[in-house]
């Protein structure tokens, strides 16, 4: 087998890091994915409207904001063509290796970057060698640069290699946002796949750690609520008002005093309340961001049915009307044994895995999940692997890089238990 | 004209001082009342279903309740052919006096208990002279036994005088809930009123005062609310509950949140809660007993309907269902300026009055007002009048009594004013 | 007399029209009423520390929002000398006149914009004659232009007059946000008033009509919380967060929970509130702006203590920390017989009045009620009085206009009502 | 080894099932338990103070409700002298049979009944058989007088074997309110214990089955809550109360609302709240029973600290003064692995054991918890081992029974393992 030169693979992580992208705004990321697809020359590739359901989409912006991601891809040189089947939010990609008679194997990696801003010392390595993010305020601060350079390691090696069978890889928009799993998920492409692997760097792991199996993913749902009352004067009128806020405050004590359930963990959180214009106005409006989570789906589920009732019921206690938009969400998910076997075996024998760990908890969650379940509701298996890193800070902070010596084993590790267990068909 | 003789109208109220009966209980001091009709000879009287619209009854007890106070009524020495008129808590009594053509004039007197215990020392002149309550924890406390013999005097009283026209007198059960007046009002009795007087000793107005028209009196009513839940293990399946405690809380404190109103005073008041069995058990049931007010019968109306809408919504928020009953009610009255002046007027050459006063506020409740809106609508005139009497304890306390000197001052000057209300017609 | 040209106040009021600034930042409106004041030459006058107890000013905006309204000043051609002496948010001014012996009567009227854009269509006299707010999203929506045109025009006509005593006319800031009142009456120049007139157009009485005395002001106050408690991951590590949101939930449901009082009219509100970052995030951070109000200064006062021990508690128990700052504060006042009676009477002999009202009620807050009180608590007398204006639009509307015809008959009212109170000493 | 006869052992525990006893008031069950010592001449037992430390009895019933159950004992012919070393609700007792060298083994169990009432119908043995309880409302409805006399019958059995060392039974009040296990841990009377086994019929396991260690246990705690504040007339001066149900509201509320913890399940429950006498009067007095659990200690005690904040600051938001006491507690604790491996050796053994289960969860809480805690902390071993019994009804149910044909396989298998383990030293 052979590897991509690494120097490639690291030149491409540090574009790619140069330009962190919100959900469903990787424009210029999913061009310069699309570009080496097609410099690989992949038997299909699939992007925008063809890679994703549409309508599955969860927390995409609103039309300003996907204007503005648009126009910075296109000054930053992405390809007009492609950005146009892209326009109006439809990013993420889906490339195919077809090789010879063999099962179908999915490899998911994810995406877009995240809302916060880059360290700027000598310390923080994209600082000192120049491949800081130039957008201000986002930030590659998860790894996913990395994922998508798997991504194109893997399919490279693969089509290398002599492994017989199907190679989708799976470019995934807006998993931090929990917004982008559902859709790729029922975009038709996961329906034929018999195997899939999801990968994660770093997590805590250091640089020659793989871990074959994560679980303990808590099932999530993001809501927004909006709620709409009656303003009316305060000091003259205040019988009069539909109050927002008195809503949303009763709203938020009885979010958090969802019962507890027999069955497992469960998590509710009321992360973001605003309401009200000014002290002498009865508030007309409120908004609520809040989140509910579950050991298992069917927590999440129970804490998210609960939650609407409690939110519906506030503000008809109050003569508010009130939106709830579902604004992400994943589900729990199991790493299969069998799958997580084929993975640790492989690691024994790759260079630069000095240890390697059979099974491991996330403690947080993730929606490849979705990808996971439509691959097992299907009798397919699936796996949610992590590819140890050096990170010098923690995941979503401002100081996180990537050990790029790291990038070549991923790559290599991958790519071999892609090509056993289609071999082994576990 | 001719008065009673004083000793037998205070015979009579320490009679009924020593009987003293809760909200529709009144066996023994409606049969006892009756015994005066007759001496009296009046035209007519009514009692029981005849006297009141019995659907309209708020705050009748359990069956137990009646039956216990029917059987002590009945050891008490009460008719039995009248008690059996009562049977189910159809207590009161309305009466009827024609004397040639006039305008019909009607005199409301109270005539129910309360539930406390009576002062049993010798500076309490009912203790001291024998005529304690011999029911214990209920005793006249408010007065409602001097009411009631100002009822039968002014019937002898105007039977005697030169009086022309129809004179009726309501004797009405169940004021201290505020569940009577509306039942009387609706009675048909007060149909054909064109002048009414409403009456009431004592609110620290001492001997010799009289006060010609009462206002200001706080509309209100009376809510119980049951909420029914679902009981679970609190340790082994917390989520299978459906909390009525939680329930409660919620509209505890949105009850007391209700928007203030810019029309006037308003009050709520949840003012007694219980709920759940144990601290291991999701709380399966809560009760709630509330009151809302309103300086005006709107605002009680406003009051009351959100009160409804926030338990309402308090029981759907926790899956909980919940009967809300209305315990009591009493809208807010005026006393008619033209009805005042005549008994102030009147009140100027009555022997015994020292002092008389045009108009009081009140600043509590009655439901006398249902009566005095009754006649309103129907384009009479009514209003609220005070007896002054030195009275040692408060209103609502063990050692609350009444003057006696003051019971023939309040007769005639009742008296008189009805005759010169007939005469003058205002 | 003799009246000011009204051509003059006119374009005077224009001007000040066309450069609304909000509280503490009439830097422009000030150096423009003190080259009036200049003009006019009165005998003295104060601007900035000098007119205003520096610390007791409330509302006072951020630094960069006093230098970027200051710098607008200078480019608007603000006299920079007379800047100079406002800087840091100190505006306003306080003129005196002095002619002969006599009592000190004052005026006060207030000079500060609303944060609020303006109408900009023909139907607008503002925007067809070209005097338009330049201020984007500011507007002089409640008539202070005409406000500080009285203050100059009652100057220059009392000066011209045979007035014998002192006159001041108190020009103050930051009223809409009830935070200049207090500054001004603790200036020391309200000290030795005997007389103090307070004046506002319009409040929906026509040109031709002025109200002799104003009441019913609810006495209010700004509440600024900001509760500070800890961040955590909602998923990992909820326990370890200090929830702010969960703290702010209960302070809102408590303060509109306040005991209603029997004394009269509170209210309260939550006018705006918003805490937290993300959904994931256990909220750090949650502020609150809200305002209680009372009939009475006690009444007011009661509503900000428990409100207080309302905020205290809830952040407490959710182990984070509060501080409650007071943004603005106005006591309640009223307007005193005497001087009302003075003001009726001689608008019976003023030309453009068609209609004198002697009492109305306010039925909101104004914090001229603290120059008032200040004036009465020295055995002074003070009243608050209205001149009518046909207003296209309500106060704080988009299309609020003064009609100018109202300003020579306000001028001559509120001139001849000084005079004659400093002749009659009432 | 000799076992007693059955018939002696089923006689005794209908005697016990005659005379179910709440907490700290099984008087006659002591009593009864004393007398069957004697019969067997154990060579110590200690009895009420003895047996217990005083302070730290948790859930003593008030003065009266001991006075009552004290005579009821007497009645039903317990001795008075033993009955005097039980005065004041110091009930219990701890037996020692002391046999040669050896270690010193410890056998808990448990001996109150519960407060609800026993079926009374032919299909429920104890009523068919004539032994259905006695006392009205109480039950022993869980097994302890089967407990009970397992405790006589383990001294019995392990008396006359070749047992060497010292066997201490602790028959332990109060269990079911958790009140009594602390005590009795801090008797003095476990410090010099090796080994330690609590023991329990049922837990939904059929006569024939043992469990050789039972873990799973939630820590609990039990908290009372009374809130003080002022009543006031709700009409008439709203302003002037201290609302208690306020306070209680608010507490509810945010004791729900305590958040998740990372480290495992919580559990919080309002169980029983009352506040308040009428409509009318803001409620001076309000009352909560609530219960925390954890799946450890720390998380008891963590949701205990955090109850104890929320129920303090909600009580001084509404100027109330509140004492929360400590009702009942238990830790949690885990049956140590080597103990376990014995009991489930011994019972491959026994006649009359068909099924042998090794581990199973409670998911409930108990307080034997601090016996065993005392003991692990001394570095003994103590495992919390179960019995099945076919029981018709549920435990907690009015139809729940014991088959007695259980009581001898229980009474072998703890005693031979009793016997193994001082043998063998695990």
């Amino acid at each position: 087998m052979q590897r991509t030169e690494p120097e490639h693979l690291v030149a491409l992580r540090r574009e790619l890091h140069r330009h962190p992208e919100p959900a469903w705004c990787e424009f210029y990321t999913t061009a310069r994915i699309v570009e080496e697809l097609e410099r690989i020359g992949v038997d299909d590739y699939y992007v925008g409207h063809e890679a994703v359901a549409g309508d599955e989409r969860m927390a995409v912006p609103d039309e300003d904001e996907l204007a503005e991601w648009y126009d910075r891809a296109r000054e930053a040189g992405a390809d007009p063509d492609l950005l146009e089947r892209m326009e109006g939010g439809y990013t993420g990609a889906v490339a195919v290796l077809r090789k010879g008679e063999g099962p179908t194997v999915g490899l998911r990696v994810d995406i877009d970057g995240l809302r916060r801003g880059e360290a700027d010392d000598e310390d923080h390595d994209p600082a000192a060698e120049g491949f800081r993010s130039e957008n201000d305020g986002m930030m590659h601060a998860c790894g996913h640069d990395a994922h998508a350079t798997f991504g194109i390691g893997v399919l490279e090696t693969v089509a290398d290699s002599d492994f017989e069978g199907t190679l989708k890889v799976f470019f995934q928009p807006a998993e931090e946002r929990i917004g982008g799993g559902k859709a790729m998920a029922e975009s038709g492409h996961l329906d034929d796949v018999n195997y899939l692997l999801a990968v994660h760097v770093g997590l805590d792991h250091p640089t020659g750690e793989i871990v074959a199996g994560i679980d303990g993913f808590l099932a999530v749902r993001h809501l927004e609520a909006t709620i709409q009352g009656e303003p009316a004067h305060a000091g003259g009128r205040p019988n009069e008002g539909r109050n927002a806020v008195q809503a949303l405050a009763t709203a938020v004590q009885n979010l958090y005093a969802i019962p507890r359930h027999e069955d497992g963990a469960t998590r509710v959180n009321a992360g973001r309340v605003a309401g009200g214009t000014a002290a002498n106005i009865i508030p007309e409006e409120a908004s609520l961001v809040a989140e509910v989570r579950g050991r298992t789906t069917d927590l999440k589920d129970y804490m998210a049915e609960r939650a609407r009732q409690v939110i519906d019921s506030a503000a008809e206690m109050h003569g508010c009307d009130v939106e709830i938009d579902v604004d992400g969400d994943a589900p729990s998910a199991e790493s299969d044994g069998a799958l997580v076997e084929v993975g640790y075996d492989v690691a024994g024998d790759v260079d630069g895995v000095d240890e390697r760990i059979e099974r491991d908890e996330l403690g947080g969650s993730e929606d490849a999940t979705y990808l996971m379940q439509r691959v097992q509701d299907e009798d397919g298996l699936a796996a949610y692997v992590g590819v140890g890193t050096d990170h010098p800070g923690g995941h979503h902070t401002a100081t996180f890089d990537v050990d790029e010596d790291s990038i070549p084993v991923g790559v290599e590790w991958l790519s071999r238990t892609i090509q056993r267990v289609a071999a082994e068909r576990p």
